[in-house]
């Protein structure tokens, strides 16, 4: 049997994997895609289980889409960015994994943002999903701010705007704050019931609470006074992660995920003088990276 | 058999369940203090097992300390003040549960509280411990503000207090905030690992969460920056509750619970106005509550 690594079939996988969606892109070394699908949560957070079911369900549908048999993966060089692999714990559990694949190369959501969006420049991202965090290449120097999960961080992320909107619902009923057309709209959500509210939250995962953030987005647009303080709250924990990896010497900034362009306009003029707009996403990096490795592979061969 | 609820030998049990300890007082008709004891967490939310074990331990050793039989329970009215019991699941659960005392009367601390520091008159308490919640009697109308756990709520609390001062010290590693020695005395119980800091945050209780309070009191009585925002930011929320309940009428109010006293000196001058000494604590309430309902049994009979 020949060694797959050189051979010119090889393909790259990669694979952005967040706290709602994970995303998967097959490609040929040449760069022509083969087949891209979208499956659930696959956040290392989550579990290791979780994620790499989302994963694997997100794979087995490139395949599909691309008529290629499962044994494809044994010549594919794969990147499976994937949050939550900053915890150490997280990424070793990840990599130990049994991978289909000939070649697995595990990082984090946000180092892939980075590369997608800069290519092997130096610059720094802020991805705002349903989890925030910051990452900056300088110098050959990676930074990273943030990103440390729920309950402790992510704030300015949707699902901590869910959380902090649920919060004030609570707020407005005890007569703490007054009601606002967004209070009012998530509570009839919950059927006006506070205690339905505390219940659904003690077990809601980021996407839920995520879910929750069109909603403010929405008001924020109209005015409505709750809606402004929360994204203006956001907007804060998104120029704090700016500040800090513009301080480490990230001149170029790319504000990515799927809540960024609603916070860009509540952002600090320090934050959008350094703003850019990235070359690709994450889904780009990843397969940028898995590119990388077969690189390597084939000097090694 | 005689029907105990007429029997002279009556007794009467208080019960303190929060979310760190489970007090306990037993009790004759009058007054006489037969048993004290004191056990660990019994809050509703952390289940209602735990909360009843909790709740027995106490119960068991008020018995051993008084050289009562368990029997004893069976011409006993009790009173479970319980933390969480404002969740009417946890109420309800709580009341179905098989008591082995005559007659049992579950209300929340906060309740209990109330009646501890105000008797039968009008007025207000905020019990800040290891959860906060506000609570009022006015005219007949009960008001309640806050209490409704973590995450969402029991902002200002010990537990609250705890998971905000681990997130700044997140913050510092990132290098979004500058290091104070509480920050560094924080990160060092954590053998400066900000990993560890998010494994143990994933898992640890209100009561984990709250032992970290003493730490963030200690120093901000020196000036420590993080220190006194974290006792500002707690200030302002205890404000709140404050507030709340003057507006609804209550002029007199008791701050009480494990971390009241040391939130005092950050309070504002308007709610610091309200202030008076309790006349005595939940555990005293529920005594008061256990006794009202002695009281009209005995009636009934």
């Amino acid at each position: 049997m020949k060694d797959p690594a050189v051979d010119k079939d090889l393909l790259l996988l990669g694979i952005d994997g967040g706290g709602t969606h994970c995303r998967a892109r097959l490609s040929t070394l040449a760069g022509q895609i083969l087949g891209e699908a979208v499956s659930g949560p696959a956040n290392l957070r989550l579990g290791l289980g979780a994620s790499f079911s989302s994963v694997f369900e997100a794979v087995g549908r490139c395949l599909n889409r691309s008529n290629l048999p499962q044994a494809t993966l044994q010549r594919t060089v794969a990147c499976l960015a994937l949050a939550g692999a900053s915890e150490p714990r997280h990424l070793a559990a990840a990599q130990e994994q049994q991978h289909p694949f000939y070649k697995t190369v595990v990082t984090t959501d946000a180092h892939a943002a980075c590369i997608g969006a800069h290519g092997e420049r130096d610059g720094g991202v802020i991805v705002a999903g349903t989890g925030t965090v910051g990452w900056a290449t300088v110098n050959r120097q990676t930074y990273r701010v943030g990103g440390w999960g729920l309950p402790l961080s992510d704030e300015g992320s949707g699902a901590w705007l869910g959380g902090e909107a649920l919060r004030r619902v609570l707020w407005a009923w005890d007569g703490r704050i007054p009601w606002t057309p967004l209070l009012r709209a998530l509570f009839a959500n919950f059927d006006n019931d506070p205690h339905a509210i505390v219940e659904w939250s003690a077990a809601a995962s980021p996407r839920e609470f995520g879910s929750l953030t069109q909603a403010v987005v929405d008001h924020a647009a109209h005015g409505d006074a709750a809606a402004t303080e929360l994204m203006q709250l956001a907007a804060v924990h998104i120029d704090a992660l700016a500040a800090r990896l513009v301080n480490a010497g990230a001149a170029r900034l790319a504000l990515v995920g799927g809540f960024g362009p609603s916070l860009k306009p509540w952002l600090v003029a320090d934050t959008l003088s350094h703003l850019v707009e990235p070359e690709g996403d994450a889904l780009d990096g990843a397969l940028q990276v898995a590119r990388s490795a077969a690189a390597a592979l084939a000097q090694v061969a």
